[in-house]
């Protein structure tokens, strides 16, 4: 966050540097839906107690939706929603051997109790973790609201307008 | 709904009778922290005009979360977030074949533009739609957040009052 | 469609412009066999309302077979079986993460009652749906018969002409 | 086929007795529809020729279609549509150890050139089959369509009527 | 642990009481070995502070190993490991949608930097991990490297005594 | 083997005893067609020893093929065509957790330069390695070839004279 | 085969040329040993006449083993073993969507009754089946057998020669 | 080994040459921790005596932890394991069809009685494996012990120094 920036509603954690390849399509989504929000790498494995201090402020600080975006043993999502009431949006990164199929199972299948809403592998999970953070924020921000919906209008008429794929 | 029942605040839906022995599980933890809901089959395949009408009508209505739950080749979460603004929290029931892999991945892999937030297969996704459902609502809704907060607590404090599995 | 040109007997549609790649090889087929046909993209999920009238329309417009391609939650194919009683035939794109194994669970793994005729992952998949088609066409087309037959005919020839792999 | 039944349309094949179980959901299906049809075991490996004399009468003999079912390594649907140009409409019978994957992927990942119309792993692939071979004769013949049109309608009106689960 | 009972070497954790099933296989191999243990549940996701407060104390408190059994998406042993030096024994639990291969993922694709060491899906793997924490005791327990040979040998000789299967 | 049985020419090994209950398929196969084998657990993990004796011997001791089944981490067959020349073939056992995929790609995916002869998983692969070990014998052992081709044609006749499966 | 050379032995066949860029290594290996083969593309699907045709001709025509390979829904390999009682050793070539587990699957999961001997995907399947039947010629053709015994030496010294890495 | 090194303490072996560009992550992180070591080609199925006396000698040679990395049918690691007492670390070498699902499943499905203890597919398994036998060694090694707390201290100072990805 700069300086002067609205505090931000939803936080967008990854478990390491390189899977901001993945999550800055949630950020773009964000930027283009005004929503505040902020960035940070934070660690499942090799930085803990920085999760936990996170989980623990998320709520305090305001955070409405946390997003969070893991690769292989993904166990960012997870351990966030272990430690905070605050709504967890997992996007597994698409990992190197398996495609991300390991990302996607070790995010989605958490057991009953301690849920995190899973989204697809890689680029489009990001991009729709934010828009479904956005719409998670829409009935109390018109704002939020307003952009949701002429981005979801202007998505239809794009593929309207364009519909023959031979041009 | 039964007469004086207060709006409902989410829809459980499904496509198919049978996937209630899988979806009673979220009605049973919106139950359990007084989110008023409804029930409804409404599928995808079958009853495709339903599934547009429900959605249209899904926001006007007061519905603030959907909970789809579908097997197979689930298309019920996603279209209905085709179709309208309100969150839409997908369960994958367990398939006959393929274990619910099919219906995990019906669910998931949602292309760039349209999200559903995507929980595990079977029971346990069920549970965690609701309790992610009300995570989602608490915020303006205090019943609902102290409800959750007391599930989380109690639910930690069964774990640690019999943390001998041998007993 | 040009002017001028004969009432298309199938339908190819696609969930997005980068589909093309795939479906133009059932356009390739259907022009080489002399098969009538028109190309739009149709997106399940950012036009589903499209996707609705295009079903509704099929039959009246006299299309005997429409070819739908789509990629990781396709569920394009079994929303257009779910609105007209022609005969879909799906087209599992191939996806960037899981190969499209995720497309082809999506289209194939439909609910008994509504049936989607799938084809193989990707080029061969969309090139088999316009032979399928065909062949549907044929008893009463004898021109399309026709073509089809010297299709086969030359496809088993050109493998007896050539079938030392060395030279 | 019994004395004095009309010349079937469809002929149901199946790699093995004990493929019965499933493909009789496609019997039934045609049955109700009013679909002349005639029920076969024709095994591609224990009974190649038979295979082979099958394909090669199908059209001369009218059928219009073959569902053919199998399981494992699932080589009947795909060697009728080498030998024949009459459509061909595969179900994958679900199989001991690999849950029906192994049979799915041998019928639909057919190359370029043999189309087999793939339908889902077991009862609901069976039921389906036989649907789209309906289909796929309806517009030729008004009792099929009509009866076609009735099941779906039903099928809607069915869902319609009872959908409330928990009753 | 009762009164009196040596200082325990290896802790076994999981995930749930439903877990001890498997994990009990790893108790009776630890005990016919002679080594001191604790058994204890802890969970991830609903007891993430007793989890902390696990792996902080197990090196003070002399755990040379910890077997650490979890089910879906498995984030126990990974923790334990992001927050203790002492080696941690993965054991993927069988679960009921998925087999234990979203187990298994969970918990051997960690990132480099934190290793699990991990061991077979059930049963089998919860033995191992057993002996395995036994070998890594050896070199300074005779006792225990005593009794590893002793179960190795017998094992050994167990199966050349009764080679004829028919009998 | 019974006093004065024949030298055997096959060998039927398996990881364990429970494996018997797929191989005895084998056994029975060699039974049918008069093929002389012996049966033996031999485990690759808790015999390794007895392994490698048994490789180095079976070329000397007059086998023309050994059938090695096992399951899970299944390096039975690999670790045996590691030690002999004489043809191994490898029958993947269903093992509990991943019905027997572990074991298949286990077998299957050996190295460049030492082949297994790989067969389905279960029951069927091993009938199908003894069917497969009387092939290669029977060009220069009249009567296994003759009690080979009697086999298949008996086989195809049975499928021949019941093919109705209704009744 | 050029003119003068000896009758071939074993017959290598795939469905496409494109498989030759695989099943080279079969004839490199065959080259190696010196055992005398023939090279033939015979396609399941296009070609099922020739198919019939080679299997019904490979036992008078005196091969002693059949090679195999085939990509995707690979039917080549287990359609000659229905036909033919000479050793059929299927290779799965590596398919583009899902990496040869398709092909995999097709050619190893033969039911019971008609055995095909599988080896690994790609080319060291191929190589391993020209091994496998020089191993299968081996008794009889002592040429073959010293080959065969060369080889296997020469690539454990090969090994030996030159076992650490880092030069 | 140069002259005058320290006896090493660790093994790392693998099947082929070509899995040094895994292995060596291993290598890597043992030269950082100060862990003697030494590095061998062991070929399971092509010096498959190599690896038994290399299994034989491993712990009257003084080797604590032997780290075994192979790709495919990976057999190495739980062969060694079946030789000797000393803890084996198994690394699965990413597979070229199979992307090393195959190498997973062949080393961490090991049946009860013999552990092995598997880690990550590719370079991160390898380097976790180091990492792994470090901590084993570190108890009674506090050279050892220091620089694993170094380097762990190390890399979580990484993390938070430099936690926003999008500088």
């Amino acid at each position: 966050m700069t300086p002067n920036s609205p505090m931000p509603l939803v936080g967008i954690v990854m478990g390491s540097r390189s899977d901001w390849e993945t999550m800055q399509h949630a950020a773009q989504k964000l930027d283009a839906l005004g929503v505040p929000y902020e960035v940070k790498v934070v660690s499942a494995h090799r930085t803990p107690d920085v999760l936990f201090a996170y989980a623990d402020e998320a709520g305090p600080r305001g955070l409405r939706a946390i997003i969070a975006g893991a690769g292989g043993a993904a166990h960012l999502p997870g351990m966030l929603a272990a430690k905070t009431a605050v709504p967890v949006l997992g996007v597994p990164v698409q990992s190197k051997a398996l495609n991300g199929m390991d990302s996607l199972l070790s995010i989605v299948q958490m057991p009953a109790g301690v849920p995190v809403a899973t989204f697809a592998i890689g680029n489009a999970g990001a991009a729709n973790a934010a828009l479904f953070a956005a719409a998670v924020l829409a009935p109390e921000q018109p704002a939020i609201a307003g952009a949701l919906a002429a981005f979801r209008a202007r998505q239809t008429a794009d593929v309207m307008a364009a519909d023959d794929p031979r041009q």
